[in-house]
C-alpha cells in the first residue's frame, strides 16, 4: 500500500499500550496511552485498544474511516504472516489471532509482529539504524530483547523466534536463572545486584536516592547514581558493559553486522557514555579485525520506536 | 549455468588441496590430492592446483576443455562476488585475486568462497542439511569453523566474514587465548587438555595409544579412547559436549535454526554417540521451547563436503 493515509502504530506491552497515529510524512499526529489490564482477558484488551484508537483519532482530528491500516508490536513469538500471537506469557495469550480479531472490530487491515522486531524496524527505517542492511537491536529493560535486520529485511528464522539474545548462554556452567545474558544485564538484574551489594554494607548514593527502599530500583535512579560517579554503581555498570560487549561482540562475529542499536529503558536512562563504553567493549571482542568497524549507537526514536516501526511495517505489508 | 558439463570442486587448505571432478549426476569421477606448500608462494600454489586438475581430468578420462567451471573453497574471509581471498593467514595471502588468476591459467570460469561456507553449502544441497532453509554448520578440527544458510541462501553479512562461531566468547572474564569457543572445543584444545591431565598423573588409555607421546594427540586416538570408555577422555568429551551445547544452543536461540550439521575431523572421528550428546545439550539450552525441535546431525559428506559444495556453487554462480 502506498503510504497515503494515516496509519496506527501500536506498542502493546504487558503493562501499557501506546498508540500513535502516524501521518504519511512520518509524524505522530495523535496519541493514546492506556493500561493493558491483561488480567481482564483477551476481548477486554481488544475493547480498550479500539477505544484508544478512537481517542488518538480525536486528538489527530480525523475519523477512524480516514485510517489506512493498523500495525501492532506484541510480546512473544508472532507469526507475521497470519498475525497470530503464538505465545505471550505476560498477556496470558496462546495462539491468539490478534490481526484477524482486531481487524474485524475496526474494519481495517491489521498486521502484527514481535514488539522488539517492530522497534528494530522503526530504528532501521527512521532512526539510528538508517541505511544499514545488517543490524541488530538490543533492548535493555525488565528483560533483554533483540532483533535482526539481515540482508535488509527483518529476520525471523525457522520457528519465527529469532533475536532472543537475552536468552543466550552467557555463563555456561552457571545454573538456570543466572546463566543467560538477561540474568546478568537486564535492568532487573542490575537493580538486584546493586541492592545486594548495598545490603552487604557497601556505601552508595542509591540508598539516599531510594530513601532506603531497595526493591526494584528504577533505571532513572541507576542513571542518576552513574552520572554522579557513585563508585558502586560505576563498578556494576562497568561490568555490565563488559558482559554486553562479549555477548554483542559474539553476535557481530557470528553475523558480520554493520551496526548495533542499543535501546530500552536502562540504555536510554544511562545515555551516551554508557553506549560509548558498550561500543568499546564490542569492538574488543569482535572478530576478525574488519568486524571491529561495527557501529554501536543508541536508539534515536527511544520509546516511539515501536509505534513508528509498527506503523511503517503496516504501510509496507498491507 | 545448467549443470551439463563436469565441474571441478577444490578444497584448498593450509596443508592439503583436495580436487574432485563432479559429474552432472553429482558423482566424483576424478580425484587429486596434493600438499599446498604455501611457503613456496602464491604462483607456485596456482601451478600445483593447475597440475592437480590435469591429473584429476586424466583419472576421469576427460580433457580439461570438457570442463564447465571451477569452484574453490579457501580459508579466511573471501569476497564471493569477486573471488578475492581477503586474508588467509595460513596461506600467507592478502587480497589475492584467486578467481581471476586461476581463471586465466585454465581459461575457465572460477568462483571462490570460504572453505567452511562451501562445505556447509555441500551439506545443505546434497548431505545432512538437505531441505533446510535455516541451518548452521559447525566444523570441529584444528580450529572451530562455522557457516550459515539463512532463508535458503549462504549468509555472508556486511564484512563478508559471518559464521565464525569458533571466535565467539565462550568464557567471558577469561583472558584472550582461553575465552573463545575454539580455545575450549577444537581438536587442538581437547588434545591439550587430555595431555595436561595425563601429565598431572591421571591414568588414561591415551598414554598407551600414543606410546607416551602426548604432543598433538590425533582425533583418531581421542575417538579410540572415547569408544573404549576411558574415564578421563569421557570426562573431557562430556564437558566439550556441554560447552558446544551452550554455544550452538545460543545460536539456535538467536537465529531460530531448524538444523545444525556437525562436521570436521574431531566430530567425524567421535561419530554418532558424540553428535547425539551434543544434540541433547543444544536442546537443553535452546530458547524458547519451540526451538528445542532443532535437528542436530552429523555431516553426511564428511571430507567430500568441500569438493561437492565448491562444485555445486560453481554450477549455480557461473
Amino acid at each position: 500500500m502506498p503510504f497515503t493515509k494515516p496509519i496506527v502504530g501500536i506498542d502493546l506491552g504487558g503493562t501499557n499500550v501506546q498508540i500513535g497515529i502516524v501521518s504519511p510524512d512520518r509524524k505522530i499526529i495523535g496519541n493514546a496511552k492506556l493500561k493493558t489490564k491483561a488480567d481482564q482477558g483477551y476481548e477486554a484488551v481488544l475493547d480498550r485498544v479500539t477505544q484508544g484508537i478512537t481517542e488518538a483519532c480525536a486528538e489527530a482530528k480525523i475519523a477512524r474511516t480516514d485510517l489506512g491500516a493498523v500495525g501492532i508490536g506484541a510480546p512473544g513469538p508472532i507469526d507475521p504472516n497470519t498475525g497470530v500471537v503464538l505465545e505471550a506469557v505476560n498477556l496470558r495469550w496462546t495462539e491468539a489471532p490478534l490481526a484477524k480479531d482486531l481487524g474485524k472490530r475496526l474494519s481495517l487491515p491489521v498486521i502484527v509482529d514481535n514488539d522488539v522486531n517492530v522497534a528494530v524496524y522503526g530504528e532501521n527505517q527512521m532512526g539510528a539504524g538508517r541505511g544499514s542492511k545488517f543490524m541488530m537491536g538490543v533492548w535493555l529493560g525488565t528483560g533483554v530483547g533483540g532483533g535482526f535486520i539481515l540482508d535488509g529485511k527483518l529476520y525471523y528464522g525457522h520457528f519465527l523466534t529469532a533475536g532472543e539474545i537475552g536468552h543466550t548462554i552467557h555463563l555456561p556452567g552457571s545454573p538456570p536463572g543466572s546463566r543467560s545474558l538477561e540474568n546478568n544485564c537486564s535492568r532487573t538484574a542490575v537493580a538486584d545486584r546493586i541492592a545486594r551489594l548495598i545490603r552487604a554494607n557497601r556505601p552508595s548514593i542509591v540508598t539516599t536516592l531510594t530513601e532506603g527502599n531497595l526493591d526494584g530500583i528504577k533505571s532513572k535512579v541507576i542513571a542518576q547514581a552513574y552520572e554522579a560517579n557513585d563508585p558502586l554503581v560505576r563498578e556494576v555498570i562497568e561490568d555490565v558493559c563488559d558482559r554486553l560487549g562479549a555477548a554483542i561482540g559474539s553476535c557481530v562475529t557470528l553475523l558480520s553486522l554493520e551496526r548495533v542499536v542499543l535501546g530500552g529503558g536502562l540504555s536510554e536512562a544511562l545515555g551516551k557514555p554508557f553506549v560509548k563504553r558498550v561500543a568499546q567493549s564490542v569492538r574488543q571482542y569482535a572478530f576478525p579485525a574488519r568486524c571491529k568497524d561495527v557501529d554501536v549507537v543508541g536508539s534515536a526514536l527511544e520509546d516511539r520506536a515501536g509505534v513508528f516501526g509498527a506503523a511503517l511495517l503496516a504501510s509496507e505489508r498491507v
